[in-house]
């Protein structure tokens, strides 16, 4: 078994084991492992009688991709489930996302599920603190001309290192989040409490959302180097 | 003496009484007794010898006209002084603003300097609990697909009526901030611990900044109606 088909399995049955009957309202996110979660359910012979909520521009694709309903969560505010995947999740099922810039979108939509189910590969599994295994920072969504003082302000909270997230190369300019914000991904090292620093970060004039996701998810499925598929629950 | 000249007075008492000599940032707010703020300080002999930092379009025109340096927050993060009205103060200095849907701008001018001093007229004085005089509600920067949950959100903590602010008649749409976001105009009441609601408010999902100033302001300069200059200080 490889990866790819234990990411498969995971998305599969986290479905297969979640997917409330009588939904109405599904959050699509986004990621390698969400692929399979939308190809399942895509398969489901009731996908008509239910709309899905994207996360960001790929998730929305995948939407569309699967023959599935899209809905906007202005019409559809309350979301029988969310199904997204992570950049790191660690055994309390606290989370950090936004590594594909969306977490914005990402967390209303699990913010407005009732239940929220992570996907992802073995590597997003931290067996310790948030920010041993995912090392490119936590991710800050700002308002643009606000990203000098949210950074000086960062630095007192511990932010060993700040990146305002750019294109890739010198001649790309910031990435703008579909929100017309830009992004910091800021290093505070193992995040021992990661409540308490989104709390005071999204306190700071000038940041929109952080990407803690904190208390939110209710449970993660792993697709193992192995091709097994590992379960975290609260 | 006019309000009018009231206004004046009081403009010109908060520049002459504060303005630091060697202050080298600005900042420079919007309102109609501002207008002096900004009059006097171009009447400054040093007046090349800083820069002026807008909270918003108007402010920018003021700044402009008065023959004063435009400059921006990314560059001068640490401001020496903010001058700027506001729709409600009360008598610990906490602030009502939002009302020329301005108040991301406002408040992160407001929290980047040393000294921030408030200049209105009396109707803005509150002798009582914010939400009292101000009764259009507090505004709310909101981004625009959050505006459902937040609208839900904001009812639990006491919401009693919620307004998306819009351009004024039934052809306009919504009011887009600076920021590429809506406003929610929301009426709590009586707010009797505005730090409490606006933390409370600022950790929604959605929500980029409120207009709940709190501990910011340092002293307020208000126009009276008998033509008199009330001051209110810390």
């Amino acid at each position: 078994m490889s990866v790819e088909s234990a990411k498969k399995l995971a998305a599969y049955k986290a479905v297969d084991e979640n997917f409330p009957p009588a939904a109405k309202v599904v959050g699509v996110g986004s990621g390698s492992t969400v692929v399979y979660v939308a190809e399942r359910i895509g398969q489901l012979k009731n996908k008509h009688q239910f709309v899905c909520i994207p996360t960001g521009f790929q998730s929305k694709n995948l939407i569309i991709d699967n023959g599935l309903q899209l809905g906007s969560i202005e019409q559809y505010p309350d979301v029988d489930i969310a199904f997204d995947g992570a950049d790191e999740c660690d055994p309390s099922l606290n989370l950090i996302k936004g590594g594909g810039a969306c977490l914005f979108q990402e967390k209303l939509v699990a913010a407005s599920a009732k239940t929220f189910i992570v996907v992802a590969d073995y590597r997003k599994k931290s067996p310790k603190a948030l920010g041993t295994n995912w090392t490119q920072g936590v991710p800050i969504e700002v308002v643009p001309n606000a990203w000098v003082k949210v950074s000086s302000e960062l630095k007192k909270l511990g932010a060993k290192k700040i990146d305002l997230r750019s294109g890739g190369n010198a001649k790309a300019g910031p990435v703008i989040t579909d929100n017309n914000n830009c992004l910091l991904d800021v290093d505070f090292g193992a995040i021992e409490d990661p409540e308490a620093l989104h709390t005071k970060i999204k306190a700071l004039v000038g940041v929109v959302e952080t990407g803690l996701f904190c208390g939110m998810a209710q449970k993660a499925y792993f697709g193992e180097e192995s091709g097994e598929v590992s379960v975290l629950a609260k």
